[in-house]
């Protein structure tokens, strides 16, 4: 495999977090085999001062500290590169989905700028172009379990990572829909038997019975998912 | 402070994973002083064939492999305990809110399982009563990552974790709109200069600014929090 490897850069206060689970598994085995690679770059090297200050009271006054725009700034002047998505974790980002998880490993890379405190100049994120990205509606003590998290979703679509990538083509949300239900051996597990259809053999009738069960579980969970595939598909109603 | 530790059990096929991130900075420093608990349990370990096996072959054919709902409920049925909520991560699940994050960190604590492989045999979820939880609409390698900023997200807010628990008063969300931007020393920074209003010292006009920046960006971004804003707030248009 001549490809270069995927490259992921991460600016924080706690490089040390890093590359913790990414270090495991089949993510681990990848950075291992060079189909990836991981750089964690501590923003507070970029400080100036002799204290090596990273953050300032916020103008308009309010709870918590601010992180400085010049400090950054710096960490990312010495951190982009041509062609890396320059990306930052925050909840007032964009959602994050599997389609611009897609994109995103498709490329050569990305820099990932985590938050902490009560947040980031405003400024330094215009001034360099940052996307800003939410992986949910929920607030992380800082960006750097969220960067964690974009990361692992990208570096499993990297070629080579997964051991069958087969599995990759029947996932979640790539119809739109959550999947449906799995069943394994035993196939009479405390009195719950499998589902009848699935010891069948007939695989037409499988197939559409996954199918049954993955609209009724969209619907059900995921008014939002299910009114966008009503839409793409037709009516939706069988 | 004499209130019970929260508790967060993991059941993983990867304990090596934990506490990872978790293990620095505010959370880990909480953890040091008993204010919550992490306990990561190997799910392998309640196997019971030679070969020590999770997982197997899904019933009606497909890619990928299914754990098995045997093992699981044996890790379970070690692991479960009176008021702590029993979860799974999957993105199958009903997405993961503020609102969640906080009823479960107000709780004694949580259990998650991990899935792996192609998911997780649909009956020991069913017998058990876990609760699906998604974080997102994305794929991760497993639920780990996924685990982990879940329980960043609650133990951030055990009394006593964050440094000023002030900061979570304003928080995004809590207002059901994202936060308006930030600023911080240099008041000029390579020409970009704070909004004027900001270094007005008017109190009463800096909170309508932040409010109509809040609105702004929400309805920009995420029509479908400004959509649940306004019927929540009247017409929302002023």
């Amino acid at each position: 495999m001549s490809r270069a490897p995927w490259i992921a850069k991460v600016l924080t206060l706690y490089p040390e977090m890093f590359p913790g689970p990414l270090g495991h598994s089949l993510a681990g085995r990848g950075m291992v085999n060079n189909l990836w690679q991981l750089e964690a770059v501590q923003i507070r090297d970029f400080a100036t001062d002799k204290h090596r200050t990273v953050d300032d009271s916020p103008f308009g006054g309010g709870a918590g500290m601010v992180m400085r725009p010049d400090v950054l700034d710096a960490a990312l002047e010495a951190t982009l590169s041509a062609g890396l998505a320059p990306l930052v974790m925050t909840p007032r980002g964009r959602m994050l989905n599997q389609d611009r998880v897609r994109d995103l490993a498709a490329g050569p890379g990305v820099v990932v700028l985590c938050g902490r405190f009560e947040g980031i100049d405003q400024r330094v994120i215009e001034a360099r172009g940052l996307e800003e990205v939410s992986i949910g509606d929920y607030v992380l003590s800082g960006g750097e379990t969220a960067a964690l998290t974009l990361i692992d979703a990208c570096v499993r679509l990297i070629p080579g990572v997964m051991g069958s990538e087969a599995t990759l083509d029947e996932e979640s949300f790539e119809e739109g829909l959550l999947e449906y239900p799995h069943f394994t051996r035993p196939a009479d597990w405390n009195g719950r038997p499998v589902p009848d259809i699935l010891l069948s053999g007939h695989h037409e009738r499988i197939r559409a019975w996954r199918l049954a069960e993955a609209r009724r579980i969209t619907a059900d969970r995921r008014p939002d998912l299910w009114a966008r595939y009503c839409t793409r598909h037709g009516a939706g109603s069988h």
